[in-house]
């Protein structure tokens, strides 16, 4: 299903086509080829002095079923009830300390969030697609994935083929098939001074 | 000048091919058209709850020139080397409140990061480059823009056509010139369990 963002001016295909469905095919596994194309999407996204401050953990249910199902468990329910179907999960966590001195990396999130968005653009190109979450308990997969104390568990990343919208029910049928939105280019994105909209 | 990342497996090009060249033309402007595409672009990223966290404020030499001077005498002085070549700077901020209940958003930056890597693919697709900074004075643009303080001034984006090494000297010369590196799979992305890196 393709859901193209509505833009004043032609963008590259990619990034209009990429969205986030919750409709994911239950029987058709990732390969191990394509979960490296994704990871190396990711790792090839600029950062703050080339720290590199994401990490990243994989699970693959036609792999490793049981590590998939410890992941699964720590996400909210509402996220459950699609994430089932999804064959993989990642947790994409934002180091806060510089690997080379030690001290606070204020750009950790941010330079994390740029590799995920490059690991979701690369699913799209693959004709896979992939969904994020903020939704899951930190606590939960800190525990039972050991992450270390400075590293931010930032989403959880579910990645599979498309599935019909009829995979999934009632409200989440909805959320499948509603117009993707966006605030006007005016309300965040500003001309030479703070509040003056882009037009 | 081309520097497609090295990887395992092919990834999209667009993705392997975006870099962070410090070599501008300076006598080429960037229409308007371009950066309302490179604006679009980062409208277009995923958020949490939607919420769209990020904020950009552009300028543009061509259209307002005392503007993009003020904006540039905030970068770093190893920056203002290279940038002032560059015809268009943008600022992109995270707001660190949801919009709809005014409470903390832990994703702000990091959804933030990933509306600056469409921006900067976008440039990349139209034979444009970006190269992001965190060097700069914070507190300068701040007070210089009137950003709102529920906002943090992230990145600021140099944007322009590529121009050969010549335009650079010395250090930067090499810098443009240089390999890109990256540490390698193993070391940021894991298999199943923390550290058990991915091959």
């Amino acid at each position: 299903m393709e859901k193209p963002a509505t833009t004043q001016v032609p963008i590259h295909e990619l990034i209009a086509r990429r969205w986030s469905p919750v409709a994911f095919a239950a029987d058709r596994p990732v390969t191990r080829e394509q979960i490296t194309a994704l990871l190396e999407a990711a790792r090839w996204a600029p950062s703050c002095y080339g720290d590199q401050p994401w990490r990243y953990l994989v699970w693959n249910r036609h792999v490793d079923a049981s590590a998939w199902q410890r992941a699964f468990m720590c996400l909210a329910e509402g996220n459950q009830a699609w994430v089932r179907n999804a064959p993989v999960l990642l947790l994409a966590a934002a180091s806060s300390r510089f690997t080379h001195n030690g001290k606070e990396n204020r750009w950790g999130r941010y330079d994390t969030g740029a590799a995920s968005e490059n690991l979701c653009l690369q699913a799209t190109a693959m004709g896979l697609q992939a969904h994020q979450m903020g939704g899951f308990d930190e606590r939960a997969v800190r525990g039972a994935f050991s992450i270390p104390e400075d590293c931010e568990c930032m989403a959880m990343i579910a990645v599979g083929h498309p599935a019909d919208a009829s995979v999934v029910e009632g409200e989440l049928a909805q959320r499948q098939l509603a117009p993707r939105a966006r605030a006007s280019l005016s309300e965040r994105f500003f001309d030479g001074e703070w509040g003056n909209g882009w037009q």
